[in-house]
């Protein structure tokens, strides 16, 4: 599968000294295309774009761009998934000792619902939902991309899943995570949802103890 | 404003005898409009959706559907914001005593974003976002709609909204109750879903007092 490369990788780190220079640049072009093609997704939607659109704006020529990905459904998906892994790679680095502060952590986890992830991955879910072929990819991405941002949540929050009703808690604040993103589709919802989150905050803070 | 005789229309209610036969046809025609609007939308998306298309499934000449609704913009917007009020005194209507039982006023709020309807209105959000015709239209319809859900779940959930932190519970419930929706988009969330409110049910009486 086409993201497997991507799993492997260390987001951050630099080139190994033991690969060829060939094999650096074919990551580098692919790295491009993923980037380029979130950037993309969110900006035109799923109908505005293509392979070729993304290649043109990642400077890589058509062909790199269908070596890399066969179809247009391999360039999205894993571009979503790639900077899903970017970002919770990042998350998980502004919290190195978990939860100290539950408030902040539960900012920063809405803050992935807001950026353009957040839109391109909606532009993403909308398309799945009215197109056969892109559906069941899309379903399944988004339940590995899922998986894990609730297992960063219980990590940075402290949570005892084992207590009863603590990991439906987690799930509903990632629920809202998801609706404040949408909340924030065509307005700057910031100011709201900061009292909202500063709200539930305590709640959560009561739930989890 | 192409909604103002819907707004003026008490759902449910039968067409008033001094009515002319003439006004009733074209209020049952307007009706169908809206109604195959959403239909359309939630099933085939705003690329999907043309006015043509619309009138051929309200078994409408194009020429009458224009006649109501001069651009497509007018036929959708004013379709979403139908539907959401006939949904809305639907909702009213189940518990006319108010928040005698929180949890199924809080399951009956979610509905709303799991059905059709939802469906549509993302379908018209996503592609406001990108269209900058559509955009101030939708995000006026967004506003008006989410104020008046707000009202409906303060008053059948009997919430005090001068007691601090209690307008904040409220719209994070519905920030919750839309990033559900979009949780239920490709596949069906309903088990995880009610597992998920029944604990936040359970919060927001703590809260609520």
């Amino acid at each position: 599968m086409s993201t497997t490369a991507e799993r492997d990788r260390v987001p951050g780190q630099h080139p190994k000294p033991d690969r060829s220079p060939k094999q650096d640049r074919s990551r580098a072009t692919r790295q491009r295309l993923l980037e380029a093609a979130v950037a993309c997704l969110a900006e035109h939607g799923w109908a505005g774009s293509t392979v070729a659109v993304v290649a043109e704006r990642a400077g890589v020529s058509r062909g790199a761009a269908q070596h890399h990905f066969p179809t247009r459904e391999d360039l999205f998906t894993a571009a979503v998934e790639y900077v899903a892994e970017e970002r919770s790679t990042a998350l998980r680095a502004l919290f190195p000792d978990g939860a100290a502060d539950r408030r902040a952590v539960v900012f920063a986890l809405v803050d992935l619902y807001t950026g353009p992830l957040f839109r391109a991955a909606l532009h993403l879910w909308v398309a799945a939902s009215d197109e056969e072929q892109l559906r069941p990819r899309v379903t399944e991405l988004e339940a590995r991309v899922g998986r894990e941002t609730h297992r960063i949540a219980v990590d940075l929050l402290g949570a005892d899943e084992s207590r009863p009703g603590v990991r439906e808690t987690v799930q509903g604040l990632l629920d809202m995570a998801r609706g404040l993103g949408l909340a924030n589709l065509l307005t700057d919802d910031t100011a709201r949802r900061e009292r909202v989150l500063a709200q539930w905050a305590l709640l959560l803070e009561e739930t989890l103890g």
